[in-house]
């Protein structure tokens, strides 16, 4: 059970995105050099992000992603959502209607209760995650934390 | 995320391991047979479940598997995690220390903020599989299954 390593990547860039003025933006090029991670990769999976309405795509000369919404309305669960999916890790194959033992269709009406608490654990995951926004995030952070990282974020910037 | 397939398998063998008598124990080949999976691969997870202490491998002609302690005292989270091992989805390799973002290592000696939301939502997902036993599994069965279990999985035994 495993999440993709760009799980990393866009946790930490939706993070220094949520650390930008308002209306400010930074390009897939500009967060990839931040990192020092792939930049065509990096910038596939904000595509994700933006299809997933955590970020806004802008064009033009200073284009780039900034947050489609306050940093308080991003949770970790969605940002993690976006990049790995929505599926629970556990899939129910119904092997209970299977084989020598196979159960009566009618027996099997209701969840099998094994699946039911594999889904109850995939749930308290999933409200873990939901119950953490960027906004949280970036309150444990240094009160000088986002200038810096403001600053260093233009210096990635091709001049 | 995913977990393997034999997830599911692993869940069903040891609940039907545990409706049986104290002592009876049921081998790969029957329990294959039961749930109509690939025998020689289910063998090879099953001792698995005996190198992590769920159960016990037994020889001779009536031989097979066991639980190895107490179906009160064999959880989910240990049979899930005999399948598919103890390793967190969530893997951090410290980006926040690369690229020109890059922080310093006196800065780093904490975990890393996102790391530790993403080890909260780990360990809700293993306390919640942590609190189901096989015999919380059990318990919400007919009483009539356990046995019916027995006198179906005596069906798969070579005559």
């Amino acid at each position: 059970m495993k999440l993709p390593v760009s799980t990393e990547w866009l946790l930490h860039c939706t993070a220094t995105l949520a650390q930008l003025e308002p209306g400010a933006s930074a390009s897939a090029a500009q967060l990839a050099l931040y990192y020092d991670v792939p930049a065509a990769y990096l910038a596939k999976q904000l595509q994700e992000l933006v299809k997933a309405g955590v970020l806004t795509a802008t064009t033009g000369p200073r284009g780039g992603f900034r947050l489609a919404r306050p940093a308080s309305e991003i949770t970790l669960l969605r940002i993690v959502e976006a990049v790995d999916g929505t599926s629970a890790p556990y899939e129910c194959r119904e092997i209970r209607q299977q084989g020598r033992g196979a159960l009566a269709p009618e027996e099997c009406r209701s969840i099998c209760v094994l699946a039911e608490k594999m889904a109850e654990a995939h749930e308290a995951w999933r409200s873990s995650l939901a119950g953490v926004s960027l906004a949280d995030v970036i309150a444990t952070l240094p009160a000088t934390a986002p200038a810096r990282t403001r600053s260093r974020l233009a210096s990635t910037r091709p001049s």
